[in-house]
């Protein structure tokens, strides 16, 4: 079967069940195509469920993503899933080790996983992830999962677009302090003490607690849940802390007021890295080598060398080549 | 005693001894004074042997940073460092506790420790880290060590620009697997499996060189080192293999071509910065609100929207505030 080519095309072709032209329309996602893709997606897009799983690396997050998969699909609710994994030439086979559970869903047609690079994306992972949610989002599903691995700066901020927040901690001494050091806390909606048969659960249940209630007052307190992923144990409970703050954003304009935030964030990123692109592809002349030997030789310093180059952008003129 | 206000001025106090002095640039470094803060420093800066570790949460980077600075103390070499801390209004209190046996170098003047938050950082960390590097170089430390809390996209670019990266991992199973799923594997010149006194030390060991040999043949293969940093065991090992990559990076120009790359990505930066606060500034006015009200309505994409406001740069003309 040849898929059609235009993303208008591919996105009815996806609506109607085909598989093959929902990652057809993924991949133009994250290719120079993107701006094409989400203008034929933008208006269909909106209706998901969008809830976004963070933690340290090891937390059990892709099980536990596993497990709300199968959790949906028993209440026949089908799903999207974007896995942000770092791309490595030497994690290759264990990413996909991790994703085997996943990949067994694979053979479900109510369930669509996509893994997403984090290095090396198009204009970066902050730009590429917004769209392939929004091509989940725009063909049908109501649910759309987003997992990252790691919680650096640029994956925290992927998370922090969803409508829901997830935050998975595991017992053991320090591990809800860990969250909180990597600026967890804040962005949580719902906490899950996965691995929660372990010793140990209950002070990591109570420490969450504890600094929640240090926190200034807000509007939502994040439940804290206890789930044991593995045998799904507690995914019931993390399914209904879920859906009690997808009912909550949905009053009093909370979910459109959250919703233009995010947007006017993805604005300005796409605004910045169009001018960007634009910035390094001129940042590669040899009036711009010249610069970087001076700094070298210490005859000038890094900020004056790029104060010379943006009066150069300012003229218009080009960048030396 | 009244601190001297300019940079200048307040680098030679530094350099003469003045802790203040340092602190205060420090400060400058991280504020709108920074250009001038790099101005001043940069024609003494270069000569710093620049250490990275870096590491999943827990794995024990702070008290290996803390054993290499005992050691290097023991030789009576002086020592910068800088912490790259999450900021976050919950975690304050457990940062500090973190640092406790790092802060007791602080009473001894051959060691300079300082925390930059990485949230919030004027320009972001990307820019403001190599400006508090270069201050610490610049004063004479002949080394400095840079850590990250978080294996991030922007805390691994951070420690990437280092001279010498330290990998930082943890017997247990997985271990050596996650640092290769955060991208660890590429930019590591040197591994530590940490509290190597626990069981699965030797598995992480030989985890990490079958993953090194599967890799494309390099020019430097990273030696993997034991260490328990709480005890200070291995850290002379580590110290020994960081000084054989030093010795090895002098060789064949080889330090220099590093840090011009180094250098060009970091000038790329501070212009797509610059550009960015414009950018950012001008996202803010009524045309700005109309356009995200569009696409929140649907009427428009925001690709479009955003193609929408650099017709409107490129024009020169105002945000329409």
């Amino acid at each position: 079967m040849t898929l059609p080519s235009s993303p208008a095309d591919l996105l009815d072709a996806a609506r109607a069940g085909s598989r093959a032209a929902l990652a057809r329309l993924l991949s133009l996602a994250e290719s120079d195509r993107e701006a094409e893709v989400v203008k034929a997606v933008h208006p269909a897009s909106g209706n998901a469920h969008v809830i976004g799983f963070t933690g340290a690396p090891g937390a059990g997050k892709s099980t536990l993503v596993d497990a709300v998969i199968t959790l949906l699909r028993s209440r026949d609710v089908e799903v999207g899933v974007l896995a942000v994994d770092p791309s490595s030439p030497f994690s290759g086979g264990a990413i996909l080790g991790d994703r085997v559970r996943m990949q067994e869903h694979a053979l479900d047609s109510g369930v669509f996983i996509r893994s997403m690079a984090s290095r090396g994306a198009l204009g970066g992972l902050s730009l590429a992830a917004p769209s392939a949610i929004r091509v989940l989002d725009a063909t049908g599903k109501p649910c759309v999962l987003v997992e990252t691995v790691g919680v650096g700066q640029v994956e925290v901020e992927i998370v922090e677009n969803a409508d829901t927040v997830v935050v998975v901690v595991n017992p053991g001494w320090g591990d809800a302090i860990q969250a909180a050091k990597a600026g967890l806390m804040e962005i949580a909606d719902v906490f899950v003490v996965n691995k929660a048969d372990r010793p140990g659960a209950d002070q990591a249940v109570s420490d969450l607690e504890a600094m929640l209630e240090m926190a200034a007052p807000v509007d939502w307190t994040p439940p804290v849940v206890r789930a044991v992923a593995v045998t799904g144990e507690g995914v019931e409970d993390l399914w209904t802390a879920i859906e009690s703050h997808r009912s909550w954003l949905a009053e009093e304009g909370r979910l459109e007021r959250r919703r233009r935030e995010h947007l006017v964030e993805e604005l300005r990123n796409i605004v910045v890295a169009r001018i960007d692109a634009d910035v390094r592809l001129r940042c590669g002349g040899a009036e711009f080598d010249r610069l970087v030997d001076a700094v070298l030789a210490r005859d000038i310093d890094p900020h004056s060398a790029a104060e010379a180059m943006l009066d150069r952008f300012r003229q218009g003129a080009p960048g030396g080549a």
